[in-house]
């Protein structure tokens, strides 16, 4: 944080976006932050409030153009970057380089550490892959020591928030087994973003359920990789997401075989030890089911574990809010990080219900 | 059908639920049938219009309470049941038992063949378990013969005929194995029916997705049952039931393992030749996704079957509309049969998109 | 009707809109109808089922386009154009000059007489003026006579037909007044069409309500031209449609003066005595409150009217599904008219609820 | 606020409604506020978050039965009360007398001032008439030095809201006339509260749309009471509320007719100073529509004015999100006032979006 003031000065890089302007909307509330620039390329010269309507209560820069700026005068000290991947590459290689400034980025561009990895799934070469070592992933619960003294965060993707919060800790304690972890995920429609597409028109989505990207979806590798890490050894899954007819929210439905020994409260008691302090991720009471309803417009997870028909096997349950838990919400967790705030900070609003 | 005449004269118990009404939707516009009788005990003596407008436009007879009437005088050769579990079985028992009309139950009371399961289950002793022998498993596709020549007929619920119409043929050619086929089933909140119920408000269901009901749902001894008579052997299984944020329509996610051997193309090309020439289930093309939205109004079942990552595993994705093929539509299906008319008759409506 | 044949023979430009595909949707079911073939220039080349996966069940001619076609050696009896306004002028001019074919326009293009007017609403000069005056406004219930002998159809526009429904009679007998007629109208937003567009995202339009076009919408011109026809005299409207977050569905809310010494029990029987013997629209009982869902997936009208507190005003509320009885389903009323066909004929289905 | 705290205590009554947990949604957000009871007779002995989930992650005061209460050693400030209208004319009445607390009443018991338009509406006597004269209508914008030193606050229903912001101060400025105010207002199903009724539950209102109480619903005493004393003669309205398959919004359509010589500029710029230093309403630019979405989760109302086809008419929108300034919000406006906090402390909430 700058000295003599209280206030650490941020720019967005793609605040048009729905993961943008949800960033916008949070830091704009936050006490210690001063939004110093906007950025939106596609948006630039509009306001805010031109681009959404419910900005237009509060003061904000106007949207400027990623062309148009020196970033080395830029006068901030926290740059988020939400632009879809592969465009931010080259600006955040920049941005790095120069130092002095930390970078977070939305995208899944710094996620997978694997360059050839990247490239398998991304169907591009990574444009700045010297970074990838550089870059932490920005998964808060587990990784605070490496987030807080990083300058390039890479926030985990919105299924693989809601999927390695209850599975990352107990790979790490051996509770489950590493094979036929089956992840069944259901997302809002928010996550598709803003831009114009006939699928996500409002006559397509409402009413209707389906999969997609059966078995291709880009948050598998990212997904394996930190389960991986996890658990010491290489994880596969099987994944599959769905598409809902609401616009925020994720709900994963999880699969998992326990060890050999491991109960259910096992798995129980690890998840009480990893969680019960954690101020955004709570497990539930026995038998309690996570709603995504129950936590819209927060930046908190709900989670359950519950008791297969067959004793070694479990069902998880976990929800989040895709846009803030699985996006601006936990990427301003690990700003607060970063910047030595309390990193609850500006992340206190409650679900909104009904 | 009756001598001299062109239409089957029926009746219809629980007329005013969901499952009921669609029922009288379906059958009024059914070119061979003659609504007879309508019973609702709740709202016995209003019309149907009164409590469904969508009929103002078509004459039904008035809503009569099953207090009130002498089965054995009710010239009626089909009666159809849709009241709760629980509430038809002594009907039913009189009407099986005095001969002469054959009945079409929508319950799950004479679905399960094991009284003591049921019981188990349904949490009460069954009125008239004497009738679980003579009642027929109304699954149209697989078991035509056995239900063209019965008297009583038990409708599959909605889930498991979006789940049993996949499984039984691959069961069946011993294409899958029987252990860990994991169902993760997701409904339209329609299937709740029409009882006021403070979950199923629209505040409540509306922009919101959870699970319910985990490994305790009542559909389970059901689809095991039916998977089990597939398989010559028992099959248990893993079964998630969740409730979408719509009316209408159920999508089940199916996890399977293949048998040793087995290709997923064996698996596909078993499904073609199964349902190649079936009016109502198509099995998609490869790589096509089945929805909700694109069966919605109709009697059809989309499915097809995907590629897991692992060689081993298969991903099988079935859609229905839970209140047509998932009952009343079955139901008139199965009536049909027993009635010796074409099949499809009174089914050919088309999905209703968007 | 082709000699020997029970078939009219028919073709579909502009196929693949809602629109269009709900004009396939239920020829394909009519009784009396032989779809020859489909046009739809963007998607040429594909089926209607890889377009449109519900249509999966059904045989379909694939989608060509209108620049590959012979018009005048196209074996087709009537045509159904279902482009955007503007579109289609050139071929319905080359299709009535030829003659022989029969043209049901369900575009805005040939429904307002005074070309001076089109051009200030629409923002170009028509293309085909001279067959404004050959052009029969396609509002079934009053033109029958007019539309049995045409040969090019306007169909009226979706609020239109919701709005002149009830005015169109109460207007002709002098009833209400001409002055101070607001029309406060409701849509669902596949009114809006199949083209992608930001405003119309799932996301945007879910959870939210809000008018729009305010007093500049184009169906303005269309209502006033109709009713100055049924009141001999010059009428203005002040008209606000709104958009609802629901695909399908119109419901107007309309305020009316009463003329002097005139009762809201005369609006009743007059409203009652237009509409008593048809079979699309319905004067509900008294108090008796229409709603969108109770018309869907049928070619219905219900309406009502309401005595406000103050005796010379009168509320007056009508619903239609806005693809079928404000798009398709009057076109194919039309159809039947023009064919010598019973009017209902292909038009049975039942309001699909819930 | 007592001496040496920097909070104010408060008790809700009927905090187990949507207001009544919206209120302590907001609440217990508020940095001046500490909740020292929470009343829910039907749900005494619960705790909130077992009735919402989404309360999971604060602590609250379990609920009590207000049968077990001894008021006068109650020790809080100020009481909110949101049970259904005439559940609460005893408890206030007994609170009010005591003296000492404030209350600020949620329901519709103290807002009209004539005993006897209370029955009419209400159709049964009220049971503390002798406070109607003591309460104050809670319309914060407008009567704010009442408010501040009142000790029963009656806080406006949802559609009066929305309603009085525009109208309010063009009546009194007498730019609109008293006649002819037609309002066409739309409202999300959560103002109906979390009653189990059918007509609420999902699969009724979604994909549906209908108006309600036509000319009979109880806010129009309420409104044209405001109105009246607004424009100081009686003004009559004419009043349609409708139901939206959303939950949370509303929006009211607003016709009016100028005065003499009164021009929409005239208007415009009367809204403009009335509102221009309001911290929740905001007058719009030219031309940009209020939508609810743009609202939700917030305590703003968006309104703007538009010219109507005709010169002497205008027609006015205004979005509000329900629960808070239609209800909660508003009542916390009016908290902050008589407490002598800043007005808009606790809620500066952004609207969510999308």
């Amino acid at each position: 944080m700058a000295k003599g003031t209280s206030k650490v000065r941020v720019a967005i890089i793609g605040a048009s976006g729905y993961v943008g302007s949800e960033l916008v909307r949070v830091l704009v509330q936050h006490p210690n932050v001063e939004i110093a620039a906007l950025f939106a390329d596609r948006n630039a010269g509009f306001s805010m409030s031109e681009i959404y309507p419910h900005f237009e209560s509060v003061s904000l820069p106007k949207l400027l153009s990623t062309n148009d700026v020196n970033w080395a005068s830029l006068d901030v000290e926290v740059i988020f970057c939400a632009m879809p991947h592969g465009y931010g590459q080259k600006i955040i290689k920049e941005l790095v380089d120069n130092g002095g400034v930390k970078v977070i980025d939305l995208s899944a561009d710094f996620r997978i550490k694997d360059e050839s990895v990247y490239q398998d799934w991304y169907k591009f070469k990574h444009g700045s892959p010297d970074l990838l070592k550089k870059s932490v992933y920005g998964l808060t619960e587990f990784l605070r020591d490496e987030i807080k003294y990083s300058s390039l965060i890479a926030c985990p993707g919105c299924y693989p928030t809601s999927v390695l919060l209850p599975l990352y800790p107990l790979l790490k304690s051996s509770l489950i087994k590493i094979q036929d972890i089956i992840i069944d995920s259901k997302s809002g429609v928010s996550g598709a973003g803003r831009a114009e597409n006939q699928k996500n028109l409002y006559s397509e989505i409402s009413d209707s359920f389906h999969p997609y990207a059966i078995s291709e979806h880009r948050h598998i590798p990212e997904i394996e990789q930190q389960l991986s890490i996890a658990a010491g050894q290489l994880v596969n899954i099987t994944f599959t997401p769905h598409l809902l007819p609401m616009s925020r929210g994720i709900l994963s439905t999880i699969y998992v075989r326990l060890n050999d020994g491991i109960t259910y409260s096992d798995v129980r008691n690890n998840l009480n030890d990893t969680f019960m302090n954690e101020p955004f991720v709570k497990l539930l009471d026995d038998k309690i089911i996570p709603q995504t309803k129950m936590v819209k417009g927060s930046n908190h997870c709900m989670l359950n574990v519950f008791e297969d028909r067959y004793p070694d096997k479990l069902i998880i349950v976990s929800a989040i809010d895709n846009l803030l838990k699985g996006a601006a919400g936990q990427a301003v967790q690990n700003f607060n990080l970063l910047s030595g705030l309390d990193e609850a900070s500006g992340l206190g609003a409650l679900p909104l219900f009904p």
